[in-house]
């Protein structure tokens, strides 16, 4: 597919960093080094709306020293956007990559941005420009289609896992009602990721709430009411985007002042107003026997998941190797596409895990959103095995712990 | 000192537990073993409630790797309790005591721990039972007299710190308002080791608030507004502990059907509701020139700030320390005390870190609390040089980050 297509490229990161999202973009600039025809590379600051101010940056040059280090650093070091650049927004892009010499054009990030990148090759397409527009998949929701997890999940998922695993054990120190809300609009991945943490039988999260399942307060509460009763504590993992029968997500409504992004999502993180909530519905609906007051206490994992720096190994690899190949599309000769993973390996038993990437189309991945497969829920409030052993190979060792 | 006084020994584990209180268990049965006049080894489960319900589990001959794997598991093996016993409960204990052959009464906790063992002490030698009562101190809080740090801290401390790292850089990726509030109801200590987080100039927390400066919400909104105008974004870190003018807690007012453990402290943990009024103070109080509302998010680190399976190394080793010390307290034939820890060692520039333990009285530490040395601060919204020297030799090596 080679042919010559000179130029110079752009690389930009959107929406919500991950731990990883850096990997992918030292990914794209090791893999855009091996392209003779790449005459300069750039990075745009805070995404396309950098780009439109031409606030750039030149990477051409920079040390792989500074690279690596970049690589290993959480969030997203050239800055992102939650801006959804529409039609008219996408020409300036093009008028800008056509003042600053710019033939390849990378977008770091969910399905939205893989949708910008859509819209900027048409747009470049329309003003005549010619340009190739290449999406590097990230997301710690991982709920982009075609692939089997998506870069910044596993290393999410394993914060998630961890941090159920430890305040398991400060729940069980002084037994109560502990909830924790955990991200995720639309999907319910990394709520459920919390699963991992059990070690032995009674450990938590004894009760996981997922934005697939609608939810009922009613049976919230006698879920709740039923573990407590029968173990003397309860562990819940709720995710933020949890809705109910028709469908409203919860915690949208419970934020005052909430904000709205360009995409038109409503604030579900930065608040602890959905714990709030829910802690209040225990604390009011159970009176356990025996006169004290059950103790109910709620915490929100907010933006730590997105950024804690001790990511997945697995993950640290995989975004970087989806940077790299993203690159290589466009040194193949590619005009444009995005980047699945592929699982090839289980990591399930004496299969070790293994994976490699592969070009999708644009439009394959643009504005849709994964939900977690039915065979990955176990009834209304827990996960399956299946689940287990697709998860639990992406995160890591986790800590082990002991008990007397 | 030494004299015979054979029997029992029982250990119990109170109040909020930490990343290393196990250390301190672990640390107190291997020093009990060197002990030729004890009996028996045996823990309490959730504290004095466990002991007066002869809720009790033998420590005698568990192996050393389920020790080790027990000191390296966050939160109280044994269970904890918030229970204060009165005069009447501790006659209760004295009681269960003598039944046991128990003789040697260690207990891991607080200034309220102390407290309790010092009451035990006396309640004991009223039913003409005697007794040798030892404390062994942990609290993320900090603040405990007589010690130049307290086993639990530096983890917390580590915690906040990579939190505040991270979270920073997703700030900058994301530029608005960042508001984290942070575990300390009376003392600043958790809350000011935010500022370790910061590497270069532009990195947050660009504000701090602790509980012993009073709060003032239109300072606060002013201190954003200054802090946004000039680099474009703000990270604060805010103790759940801030009180106004007249010492009243903020966020004790805040939250709805707040709940009161027996130690008359209201419940700040474990709620978002802190975090969500400032946020909105926010929201409503500043309006951002050029059009585009401000992005305000708050997140409360909560229960994982003292649970956080990644402890300080040097925490581990002096936890596990001070819990080895308290044993030979009981082992040289003294009939009380309770250890601090003192630094014969800066660790600040080309001296290393160094620290040793000391036998104080019950007194010293029982029901008084340590507050923040005037000098830490830097003027109302900073901590000291003095500070950052005091902290950083405490948390460990933090993660270390890139940039473009």
């Amino acid at each position: 597919m080679s042919d010559s297509f000179e130029g110079a490229a752009i690389i930009g990161q959107s929406g919500g960093p991950t731990a990883v999202i850096n990997q992918s973009l030292v990914g794209v600039v090791e893999g855009l080094r091996e392209n003779g025809q790449i005459t300069k590379i750039l990075g745009m600051r805070h995404g396309v709306s950098g780009l439109v101010a031409r606030d750039v940056v030149d990477l051409t040059q920079t040390p792989q020293d500074v690279l690596d280090a970049v690589a290993q650093t959480p969030s997203a070091a050239l800055g992102s956007t939650r801006e959804k650049p529409d039609r008219d927004y996408c020409v300036k892009i093009a008028e800008a990559c056509r003042e600053l010499g710019v033939r390849y054009f990378f977008y770091v990030g969910g399905n939205d941005s893989s949708d910008a990148c859509r819209i900027v090759n048409e747009s470049a397409r329309e003003v005549g420009y010619e340009m190739r527009c290449f999406h590097v998949p990230k997301t710690v929701d991982n709920d982009l289609m075609e692939s089997d997890h998506t870069p910044g999940f596993p290393s999410a998922a394993r914060f998630v896992a961890s941090a159920f695993r430890a305040d398991s054990r400060d729940n069980a120190s002084i037994p109560g009602v502990k909830i924790n809300v955990v991200m995720g609009r639309h999907a319910g991945f990394l709520t459920a990721a919390a699963a991992l943490a059990r070690e032995d039988e009674n450990d938590g999260p004894h009760l996981i709430y997922l934005p697939e399942v609608a939810f009922d307060t009613d049976r919230f509460i006698a879920d709740v009411e039923r573990v407590y009763s029968k173990i003397g504590r309860c562990q819940v993992a709720v995710s933020e985007g949890i809705a109910n029968a028709e469908g409203v997500a919860i915690g949208a409504t419970l934020i005052e002042n909430a904000q709205t992004d360009d995409h038109g999502n409503v604030q579900l993180s930065g608040s602890g107003a959905l714990g709030d909530q829910l802690s209040n519905l225990v604390k009011k609906g159970i009176t356990p026997t025996g006169g004290r007051s059950l103790r109910v206490r709620a915490d929100t994992f907010g933006y730590l998941q997105r950024c804690w720096p001790d990511p997945s190994p697995i993950d640290s690899v995989e975004a970087r190797g989806v940077g790299r190949f993203a690159a290589g599309l466009a040194n193949e000769g590619h005009v444009d596409g995005s980047v699945a993973i592929v699982r090839t390996g289980s990591g399930v038993g004496s299969e070790a895990y293994a994976s490699k990437y592969k070009r999708i189309e644009l439009t394959d991945v643009a504005a849709k959103t994964k939900h977690m497969d039915p065979s990955f829920f176990a009834g209304k409030i827990d996960v399956s095995q299946g689940f287990m052993d697709y998860c639990e190979p992406l995160v890591g060792e986790l800590p082990r712990f002991g008990a007397l």
